[in-house]
């Protein structure tokens, strides 16, 4: 998505690490102008498709989650953090590693809230390995329901989670894929 | 606001210690249709002012956030929680106690991302102490700007944070305010 790449080389911020940061209009600050064209975006792609529910995993893919929710027209579920294994039996739960905090941490959400008939948008703001997409997956598939499609804001494309999740037969779309970062610059796919 | 009321008393849960759980519309599935009636209950609330910015905290005043600073068209800003104080030079942060979870946590806005000339407009989901709103009114008074009003989705009226709010002077908008909770049910001011 052109604007989103755009927006990227122009405010993105590349630290040491491979780490690009994005907090003055994406996760921090959010640019609710990008939001909106981001979303419908990935309403395009994913139009034919008969979606129920977005699911996505706070804090920052909340923003973005909220807005795909309002385009579908259909309720956001975001999957709640903690530090600590949840052993709440009203809820599932997985353990997921941060590629970015370089930490596990337990995600969750409650048994209710998914049925076996739900047809699942998963929404995330970055794909680097695939921990928190794949946690979701397992919450997803664990409640009974279905996985139609996998949105990603920034996908690190020379990390294997798109590639996986793409093996793996998901229809995954990503608004921009990064094929490296070169001289403290960062190159499109 | 009649139509968050209703939803409150027919799909609210009240657990033990006066903890009203919102969790299948609110803070872990959110209704994206009462979510956007809500906004635009505050955006009619705040119309004649003028604002720039919304504030809120992270996690879950992110999805109303968004949908707030979406009818206004103004940036979202969310401040960034940890458990550990936060050191950055670049942030202002300001310690919370939490009334939920009985601990204290450190809150952080990035200061690029507020301006002396910034109105800003403070959102969350629950007011009960107001020690979030508290911390959020102080990282804004660090950037310089001015803090035009406080709108939140549910006011506890028996807790303190309202009425000092008010007596401070400050235009708090409450989508719906719990005058008590009796024999397990929820009654409204």
């Amino acid at each position: 998505m052109k604007l989103l790449e755009d927006r990227i080389l122009k405010d993105g911020e590349l630290l040491e690490g491979d780490i690009l940061m994005v907090d003055s209009f994406l996760n921090h600050q959010v640019d609710i102008n990008l939001l909106e064209e981001m979303s419908k975006d990935i309403y395009e792609h994913f139009e034919g498709e008969e979606i129920t529910k977005v699911v996505t995993v706070e804090a920052s893919g909340i923003a973005i989650g909220t807005m795909v929710a309002k385009v579908f027209n259909v309720p956001l579920i975001f999957a709640k953090k903690s530090i600590a294994q949840n052993l709440d039996e009203n809820c599932n739960s997985v353990m997921i590693k941060s590629y970015t905090h370089k930490r596990e941490y337990s995600v969750s959400i409650s048994k209710k809230l998914i049925s076996p008939e739900d047809k699942v948008l998963i929404i995330d703001d970055f794909l680097a390995e695939g921990n928190a997409i794949y946690g979701l997956i397992d919450l997803v598939n664990a409640s009974g329901a279905e996985v139609v499609g996998i949105g990603v804001i920034v996908e690190k494309g020379f990390q294997s989670g798109g590639r996986n999740l793409r093996a793996d037969g998901y229809n995954l779309y990503s608004l921009s894929i990064i094929e490296k970062f070169e001289d403290g610059n960062v190159i499109f796919r």
